[in-house]
């Protein structure tokens, strides 16, 4: 059976350090073991931001799976580093939240134990070779937790920005703006549903940074080129886009940015 | 026998949808399945642009091999989805030309129907997740064409620009700006030759953006550093460069730049 | 026994350069052969900071490793083209320099020969795709040394700045600027403790481009947000960085810029 074991950091590829993981764990790890980049492109240390591409990325990966997240600025420090079981895959990063939004129902940690597996010293500023490869090398080589570390009964959370609800509005805000300049926010469809049945949603009217007010469509192909459109992406998440364009750019907003649902009828 | 699945883009890899990609095409596909990247950095909804890529690109991969190309900007609307047999290769991908240029012989073509794959229903702007991951999962586990879609008899086609042939010159245009900045036209050698045998290639002069005239030579090495100079690039298209930086600096050009070759004796 | 060969380009992933790389290997190399993408950002045409990469990659990874590396300024020159046994792996790539910085013991080297393993002729701009793929291919499937080339007794150096040893002071530069702006200088620690016992760094003080004096610390979590710092990396080499910041922007330091580390006892 091959070992799936996906990288996910800050590191970039300019530099060796991404290359100095793949070789320890294809030095340390079983023959079947496979490597796959999910992104190397998290801003340098946006622990947030990379919890937010975990949350989506991992579990639509297979049973056994093991996802290494590496956006580390503690390195060094006293901030445990953990290995997670979680449905029937396995997360390891340092204990700063990176891990926290994936974990959405029951779950194991560990907290690692280098002296358990790794003979070297470790290094203080890049576990990411000298701890999570190895621990990651081990557990695809079949090792149990308790072999890397100790059961802790907590781990780290990282707050998604909460929606604030009102009579006649919902306010949220832009969580991340993808390539395409898609500014997507922390409303989910699930929310926006409890606070007003969908088939009355064709009253709704979204709002981001003075931008007109917009009626949700269904895809980017709705609208001509160059509109500003409001709709729920992959992720079930509303955002503003322009098609075929970049809202970001068309309204200057960024991550953080207001986004405002109001209902007609409740004004 | 290793089933091979490439991904070719315009996602970047800053967000999270590659990474939901691969996860499901390792979660659905036989455990034998590799998933390759080709690039995820075609320009945002730049479909001539990938459709190079991807005519450069498939011809180098063995047969059997499968290629999912999502450059989509019509996502959600009525495009076709389509499932392309061409030289013992599989291409996926949206029918807005994409992987027309690719197409350069006889091929069978299915417009893929996910209800008869997909149980879910089908997302509105992500089917690269939702509908050619699982497409090409079900390849590889062996699906026939007609499990996957019903027979089309025609797909779109992208077009390449053409090439002006006139007495005394050829006048083309700069189709791509590589990472080097050599500004590569859409004058194959074949064309070229077809107007002017090579033996008599002595004579040809090149400009583009009011360059000086250049002579063909073979290599980038075959002038001094900084000098610009014209060539037959890896793709066999009349390229200019400037040995050791960048000609698209140098000459600030971009795609769609028009490029002149001239025979001296003609004038 | 699975084949495992890594790819250093400065190709970027824009253009289909390494995805007709990927290409040949999976065609011409044999069904169990898997490529490893360490890099292709290395800055167009800098054949150090590509042998620093490659300096820094290999000897993390396993025995019988095929390492590709194609930074490549002299392509279709009179420059030889290496596949170089080292360590137990393998290296290739052109005879500038690039190799070099990892042959750290013996070596044995032959120049590439196409004509014993390529029947098409060689393009004269890109030995990425015509020549190293299919020679990794060939070694992949077993072929010997000399199916390959032949012996040669030397191979192109490239030096790494020295280092300037005064009575006070060491004299070293920044040799890499990384994703997070850290300043990878040239003085490693073995380097500092034959001028310095370790037990009396506590005296030491590191300058770049006119910073404050700064002692050494042990991890970048040492020191409060924004602090600069400095301290020994990942490779052992002394680095000035600043903590969750950008010493390159905060000190307007590039490659090259001088960095001197001097003892108050000695002043």
């Amino acid at each position: 059976m091959r070992k799936l074991v996906t990288l996910t950091t800050d590191f970039g590829t300019r530099d060796a350090y991404v290359a100095q993981m793949k070789g320890v764990l294809y030095a340390q790890g079983p023959v079947d073991l496979e490597v796959v980049d999910l992104t190397h492109e998290i801003a340098p240390q946006q622990v947030l931001e990379a919890a937010l591409f975990v949350q989506a990325a991992v579990p639509r990966f297979p049973q056994g799976t093991i996802h290494v997240v590496v956006v580390d600025p503690g390195v060094g420090s006293a901030r445990r580093a953990l290995m997670c079981e979680h449905a029937g895959q396995f997360l390891l990063g340092p204990d700063n939240g990176v891990l926290s939004l994936a974990l959405t129902g029951a779950y194991r940690a560990v907290a690692l134990r280098p002296e358990r597996f790794v003979s070297a010293p470790l290094s203080a500023t890049f576990h990411g070779r000298d701890l999570f490869a190895p621990a990651a090398a081990r557990l695809a080589r079949g090792a149990l937790a308790d072999q890397l570390g100790d059961i802790v009964s907590q781990v780290e959370q990282i707050a998604r920005p909460a929606v604030e609800v009102r009579r006649s509005e919902l306010r949220g805000q832009v969580l991340h703006v993808d390539r395409f300049g898609n500014l997507i926010s922390n409303i989910s469809r699930d929310a926006l549903a409890a606070w007003l049945p969908e088939r009355e949603w064709g009253q709704l009217r979204v709002q981001v940074r003075g931008s007109a007010p917009l009626q949700i469509v269904r895809c980017y192909a709705d609208a001509a080129a160059g509109s500003t459109i409001a709709l729920f992406g992959s992720s079930e998440l509303l955002e503003v886009a322009v098609t075929n364009g970049s809202a970001a750019t068309a309204l200057a907003a960024k991550v953080g940015a207001e986004l405002i649902v109001s209902a007609t009828s409740m004004l």
